[in-house]
Parts: structure tokens; sequence; C-alpha cells
């Protein structure tokens, strides 16, 4: 594949597609969205509004980060606090689809949508790619961002048109064009985290409680296997709980998954064989986390699990 | 130690004890109670009455395994099928302490009260070892057969009284005297199964259905570990699900935990770092379960987790 031509079709389709109206994105940080954001401001400039929606699910820091290296990149990012509101939506809901769909309707009904209305954008740049929509026709995995391949009418809908300059590569074409369009490494090679997010990350109900804990959890596997190599890497926090012994007493303790896998594309995905020194040190300091006396690692390939949860 | 001396000095004891009247006990299988029962034998003899009962909670096979070792022995052992009776117990009974004393309950206030009524004993022989008393005085962990030690009196409460021969032991002595004794290795060195059986190895509500997953899980766990060298090695059927693909199509599958350590006296223990190759064997074996698509290793120490996991 010709990385510099796609980039070029993609940035006059872009341009040619908006013309002389605004368009608007969302960013997570994640390579698709930062790749769609850089492709965007190459074919827009300023007639593109790019935010960032902090929804109370992202990692340690991760707000402040994502915009400090877009800063760098000249590229504004605007902050937007709607930690409360997402937290409220999801309150009590534990089925997974409830969940990922509380976040989508709170993100595009509510937050998004308002934005949308306020910068008086009609087009939506949208960092979906191939796999998400393979993986929503087959029926594996209900994507956040698959509104048109799913029939919805955006425009209809929501008053814009979805642009989606990404839609035929896999993860691995899209980090290649990431590369060849310049982008920082800590965002090019960055591992792939879902939209919904650290929501993803909990089994059961999210609350802000188990958001601390799985955040924390998250940021020491990611210092950890930072090094590692791997295609992706991530902490779950359960619902279930078990016994454990603290300061010679009972306790009735949270669990942590550890999730390490290979992969070239996220449709298949095999287990990494970690250094038992590293599964060691990673269970010693999960367990240091308050309430947690547990360290599991995932054994399971995709299939027949998938990568992620829920 | 001496455990010939230990063993004499056991016998005499018993008989000293126990005279003319008659005594029982009940058998699990485990080492400890299978040592009671030859050293209960070699000093009573048809004085003592040894009952297995199923619990519906029993490995693969058990029940009728553990009457046939003994029958080699010359040693009678009574099979009483009770799964009826724990199940009912345990129907919709989600938290440990109660699920134990559902259990315990049921042994103790209706089955073995029965069989001990009808037997006419006034003696019962227990298998409590050190590491149970040590753990129930401190906190831990209720244990299932430590009734003396949290001060009930058996005698007012239940019409016998307890004699527990290896109340001075710890596992490793335990597994030497039984050795002594001359067990079958299959005994000697049985890997340590909880009282309350694979109720022990469900979080949250025990069903039947529960029961056969995880039954399978054991006994696939224990034919891949059995030439591992470990301590102790089990399968664990969690509550929460997880999102997995069969067929094409996403499915909202069922967990098992594998947990393998590696201890002397049950009262510390370590991960076993088994070979990759074998944890993805048994990953693959344990997601050919129907319903189940995870496979997880428990990578936590004891402290600060138990072994067990309720």
């Amino acid at each position: 594949m010709d990385y510099k031509k796609f980039i070029e079709e993609q940035i006059a389709h872009i341009k040619q597609t908006v013309g002389e109206a605004k368009a608007i994105n969302a960013l997570s940080g994640g390579v698709d969205s930062s790749l769609v954001t850089v492709l965007g401001h190459r074919a827009l400039d300023n007639q593109l509004r790019t935010v960032f929606v902090d929804n109370a699910l992202m990692r340690e820091g991760e707000p402040e980060r994502v915009v400090k290296v877009f800063a760098e990149m000249g590229i504004d990012v605007e902050l937007v606090d709607a930690r409360e509101e997402f937290l409220s939506a999801l309150a009590g809901l534990t089925d997974p689809e409830e969940k990922r769909q509380a976040i989508t309707d709170t993100f595009y009904s509510n937050v998004f949508a308002r934005l949308v209305k306020e910068s008086g954008a009609t087009f939506l740049l949208h960092g979906t790619i191939l796999t998400d929509i393979e993986e929503t026709v087959a029926g594996i995995k209900r994507q956040h961002n698959i509104l048109a391949q799913l029939g919805i009418d955006t425009e209809a809908a929501y008053g814009y048109s979805i642009i989606e300059p990404l839609k035929t590569l896999r993860k691995d074409d899209v980090r290649e064009v990431a590369k060849t369009l310049g982008l920082p490494a800590e965002l090019a090679q960055r591992i792939p985290f879902p939209g919904p997010a650290l929501a993803t990350r909990i089994v059961g109900e999210v609350t802000a409680e188990k958001l601390e804990t799985v955040r924390t959890a998250t940021a020491i596997v990611e210092e950890e296997l930072a090094d590692s190599g791997a295609f992706q890497y991530f902490a779950v926090l359960l619902t279930d709980r078990a016994t454990g012994i603290r300061n010679n007493k009972r306790e009735f303790g949270q669990i942590i998954v550890i999730r390490c896998i290979e992969s070239t594309d996220a449709r298949t995905a095999t287990v990494t064989p970690l250094p038992w020194e590293k599964l060691n040190r990673i269970s010693d300091r999960i367990t240091q986390i308050p309430g947690v006396n547990r360290c599991l690692y995932d054994l399971t390939p995709k299939p027949p699990a998938t990568i992620e949860y829920i």
C-alpha cells in the first residue's frame, strides 16, 4: 500500500467534501482518532474544531497529556469536562451493551450534540477503521463509532454528515499512515484503547471508586509492560471478590485481571508469554492497590475470547 | 519428629478414650480424613463406622473412587447420598460465609447428626490439623471442622465428643505420617481438597449447573497438572462473565480461574511458574467446556490472597 498516496487522497477528499463549511471531530488520544485529527487539520486547518471530552473514563493524566502532545504539533484541542454527566448515565448499569449504549448516547446525543450545535459544524470526522465495521457487521461487538454502517442517518438524526477517512484500513496500516504523516511515536505506536475507555475495563457497574481502582491498575500495567513489545496490554476490574489475608485478618477483596496480547490487526490475538519475574512484579504492585488482593493473568486467545471483556 | 511413635501414641489414645463405646467418622477422601480413618480403624476396628457423604460438591467419580481405595485396605466405608439436601441448602446463597455455614449446618445438624444417632456412636474422630486451628483463631477463615476450638460444646450440642488425632500436625507432617502408616500414594500425596469441596470453587451462588462446569474444569486441571509436583492446583468458576466469539458470533461467557501453588504447610504459598505450553493447553481445554470462554491464571501468593477463593 502506498501510504503517501493514501494521505494525499484523503486530504483532498476531506477538503472537497467539506468545502467552505465547518467540521468538528472528537479526539480520544487513540491512534485512530489522532490520525484523523492530523489529517483533518492538514485538510481544513481552522475550519476543523477538535474536542477532547473528559468522560471520567480516561487513564491517569490522559486528557492533559493528549492536549499537550497536539499543542506541540500546532493543533489546538479543546478539553471538555463531562465527567459527572457520564457517571450519572452509567449509575446502576451492569449489562455491557447497556453500558456501551449509555456512553454512546451521552456522547452523541448530549455532550457532542451540544458541542456540534455550538460550533455550527455540519461535518464530523471520525476514526472508524475496517475492523470496527467487520466486527459490528458480524455481530461480535457493538462498536461505538459505526453509526453509518448500522444504517443510522446521522444527518437527519444529529444534523451532521460523517467522514471516515480510515474506513478501509486495518490497525497495522493505521500505524504506518500515522508514521508516514509524522505523528509522534507516543501517538503512532500507542497501544489500542477503546472508545468507552475504562468503562470497558470494569465488569459490572461503573462507579467513581471502581474507576479509581482500575485507573491505578492500568497505570501500573502500562508502566510495567511499556517495553514488552506486545500489541496491547491492560487491566480489568471484576465484580467478583475473593478471600485474602491482610495484616493477619480475613479480607474479601477485589480482583484485577491482566491481559497482554500479540496481534497484527486485532482480528485474532494470542497471549504474550511474559517472563514470570515480570508477572510476579505486576501482581505484587497490583495487590498493593487498596481493596485489591488478587491479580490474574488472562490465558485466552481471540477467539474464543475477545480482546476486551465487555 | 518420630512418626512411628506418633502413630502408636495416637492409636493408644483413641483406644483408651473410646473404650467399649462406638465411634464414627466422616471421610472426605482428603489426606487428613483418610489418615484419621486408618488410625481409627487400627485403634477401634469394628467399633468405628466410617461414612462418606456425597454432598453433590465432589469431584468427578470421587465418591466411588474413595470407597474403592479403602475397600482395598480392608476398611468398609459407607456411601451416603445427600446431594439434594445440600443443593437445597445452598440455593440462593452468594456470601462465602453463608455458603460455608449452610454446608456445615447441613452436614453436622442434619445429615451427620442423623447418621450418628442411627449408629449409637458417642465419639467422633475428626481430621482437624494445626493450620485449621491457627487460621480460624486468627480470623482468616472459618474452617468447617474446628467446633471445639470455637468453644462449641459438641457433647451438649450434638451428643458426641470429638477426638482430633492430627491437631498438632501441619500438612507436611500429615503426609509423612500417612506414608509411614502405609496409606496408598493416591491418598498420602493427594493434593489438598477443602471440606466444602467444589462449593468453595464457585464464587457466588452454587447450582447444579455451575457444579457440573467447575467439576469438568477441575478434572482437566488435575489431569494436566498431576505431574507438576505442585502443592495444590484447582479450578474456580467466577460469577462475572466476559465477551467472546464462538462460531463468529458474540457470546457472553463464563470465566474459569486456574490456581496452582507451591507450599509446604498451606500457611504461605507462592505461584507455580508453569510452562507456557502447559498453560496454553489448559486454556484451550477449559474453553471447550460449554459456556466457558475465558481461562485465567492466578498470580497471587498467600498472603495477600488465601489459597482458596471463598
